[in-house]
């Protein structure tokens, strides 16, 4: 199954240099490439592989076409050409995707009361329960649970033994990875002489349309009120999100992220592997967290922030430690310093 | 379905000042409560919402009760209105909650010789092996897997897709939230000229009453003994339990904790979330640990514990991270400074 | 079941001293073991329990022999005492395991093309898709899914609940522990003026022989070519392997790693619980990096490597932090008395 590069043209734009009628089959590396594939450069450092690559077109700046000298193929100009990839590359899958048949395995346990649109697909072993809605074309993977008078918005995708439970909402067009539980009671405890004494979870959580969550990631539903994921957020794997926490739109989290209670994130915030943060705080529209840097205030002011401890041979940290851990007695000894010197350098005048 | 604050006090204690007749259907938050809802005060910069509150009714501690002075409707006056809130919600979900109907569902796959009590639900696609015990009023939901000759004990709850491997015991009135591993094999290995060598995990986890585990929550079984954890434990999400841990009663760890293997925590320890405990070390009774902290030998003495690295503007970071880097260096110039200052304070005399 | 040292020796070598004809029917702790017991000393601390252990045999180092003088029982000299107790270990479980029944349990849900092997067992719940291939002996447990076209080698074992997407691969002899999820879509998105598009994951998952993986551990699939896992890695629970990872043989990861997309580790890498690995950077043979230590560029230099915050007094951690975050004016403070003090000595002479 290929395509022309002119057909490429008409549904992605971009300008292209070379035979319309040239065919392509999909993608491949720079490196990797052959005569039948389509390909994109990126990455500064890898202008020599792109030079030598035998794919038949290139995805590429106008800047960079200027720099690539020596490839022969055709090439796409286009001024963000990663995207142009990523368009293109769910073309390429939707021409080899087999269209999934509507229906429910005859395996599947669902409530009676559950409405499930006749485009949808449901898989074995699947439980729905009372009051459930299935919008259209949706696909509800094997084995996975979806809880009393829950909602599922058309064209969303559920992936093998996903747990989504009562009364928890997600949009339209959205992907859940396997093992995910959305909808999880929150951790909420009173301490009553020494003993937890349990806070019962009654809000819900609530996702919007376009959202991706990860495997095995997990989402709290909210105390009193929700827990509420707005549109076109993206959470990677292994992440967990308190109650009553609030993500605005658009924004990213990678994998093993932890987000304590009621953390309210503003829209486009992106968050790097295993960062932390705090409960009960702000973050500003468009602020970067750096991976594994820990947030326990809020943040005002958008930016880059980052809080790691840097790496170091484990003989050497191990001298930097204890010297870190001295580092209020070093500072006072600095100050005492200061006032010695000072007082000597009046006696010379 | 509402109550008398009349009843409330009646079940809960605490002083009413109000009328008893007044009827509340349920808890809001401060500022969303309305004329049917009753609501609390635990936090003291919310006493300005107090004031203005709508709710019929306000929990409160005396010495707030003087403070708010605008607040026109009932209080209850209590030392821990946070705790009041707690019992009083739970009698609230208690009214309205549907009693489970006991039953195995048809799709189950039970052994024959598992031991099941009558009153208690089996949901859909469970797998139960042989010689299980579950006890009265247990509800074990919907893909859940239960091992050889495990034991459940009376009124525990497994969300769905809980995994409780053979032999492990879990006591009365516990919740495992969905996708929690209880009683995986550990991670134990001996190398043997580069290449690990599996050692077999023999021991069982061992849970108390009253204890909660978190969804996608792991607790891995003892290698030759058992991983134990005590009465009213509170787990979190995405916490891992390394073999042969030792929980003492009543601690709790908020999501994304680790734990090494056989770290032994004593009563009430309290972990901050993501925080990671190492392994072989001992946490004394009532010690707390801040979310983020890395501890890697025992704590002896009770007390608040942190070490996380403070969150920098980005280009902050990376100039203090090379200061950081070079510390001891530091350290020496200043010794050096001090000589050389006390050497020229001498020349003085 | 007991059986006679000389039969150990027999199997796993070393050097007896004792009776041969002496029984014994499993391993314990050396302060638990008994009369009918084996037991093992690495650990130096323990000398004193290997003393006075009631442990029916010993295994440890000709040099611990000559330490341990108090000891009755008989004795098994080997110069690796922890590798000779995992293979006695897994001898002994051996003899105490019932072997698998083969067979597709009558509730699971095969395609037609699947091609299982007679001697392979198949549990309750499980989907296994088209074109799937099973090897001989595999045991595949309940709720387990596999998806089209997936291959299992002989003697792997998925415990419950374990979801193994489709097209990956995985070699022979691997134990895949409940909850994990291989071949998940890696987090791949284009930016496209502030909205993500999604770049389609279609890579697979390739993992060797004789590997393990534990609990709720995530393998994401490659996004064009494929993510390796080579033959002997070990990886505990909750881990998160991102797309397009090539991880070396005989690697070895503790819980709660994470390991972003494209990193390449060499052979024989440790990495100790929790500790992130950044993405597009490689890891030299034989590496270790210390547990919670975080790795943001490569390193080609093998060793030990640590980097995370020593834990303080909450008090004095506060203090520190506050120091910290000055670090670079500090640095400023001291070169400035470094000149002072210079130009004062100058003077002196």
């Amino acid at each position: 199954m290929d395509i022309q590069l002119g057909k490429l043209i008409d549904r992605f734009g971009g300008q292209l240099k070379g035979d319309p009628d040239t065919r392509v089959s999909g993608f491949a590396p720079l490196d990797l490439a052959q005569a039948s594939h389509i390909t994109f450069l990126t990455n500064p450092r890898l202008r020599k592989q792109a030079n030598v690559s035998h794919a038949a077109a290139l995805i590429l700046t106008p800047s960079d076409d200027e720099r690539i000298t020596d490839y022969a193929g055709a090439r796409i100009l286009t001024d963000n050409p990663y995207a142009y990839f990523a368009y293109a590359a769910q073309f390429f899958q939707s021409l080899q995707a087999e269209p999934h048949v509507p229906g429910i395995h005859e395996s599947a346990c669902i409530a009676p009361s559950a409405r499930i649109a006749a485009s949808a697909k449901i898989g074995p072993f699947v439980t729905i329960e009372a009051d459930v809605e299935i919008g259209g074309n949706c696909v509800i993977d094997a084995g996975s649970f979806i809880g009393k008078g829950a909602k599922v918005g058309a064209n969303t995708c559920f992936a093998p033994r996903v747990v989504f439970h009562a009364l928890c909402v997600i949009g339209e067009r959205c992907e859940v990875r396997s093992g995910a539980v959305i909808g999880s009671e929150g951790f909420g405890f009173a301490n009553d002489k020494g003993v937890w004494v349990k806070i019962p979870q009654t809000g819900r959580v609530v996702i919007g349309n376009d959202v991706q969550i990860g495997a095995n990631t997990t989402i709290d539903r909210g105390a009193l009120a929700d827990t509420v994921i707005e549109d076109g957020v993206k959470l990677d794997n292994q992440i967990q999100i308190g109650h009553n926490c609030h993500v605005g739109a658009h924004s990213a989290m990678a994998g093993c992220v932890g987000v304590a209670g009621s953390a309210v994130f503003g829209k486009r915030v992106t968050i790097g592997g295993a960062a932390m943060i705090g409960g009960h705080l702000k973050i500003a529209d468009g602020t970067h967290v750096s991976a594994s840097s820990v947030v326990q205030s809020s943040i005002n002011e958008p930016g880059a922030y980052t809080g790691f401890y840097p790496l170091e041979k484990h003989t050497d940290w191990e001298r930097t430690a204890v010297v870190l851990r001295n580092l209020t007695s070093m500072r006072q000894r600095v100050r005492e310093l200061e006032k010695t010197v000072n007082s000597l350098g009046e006696k010379e005048e």
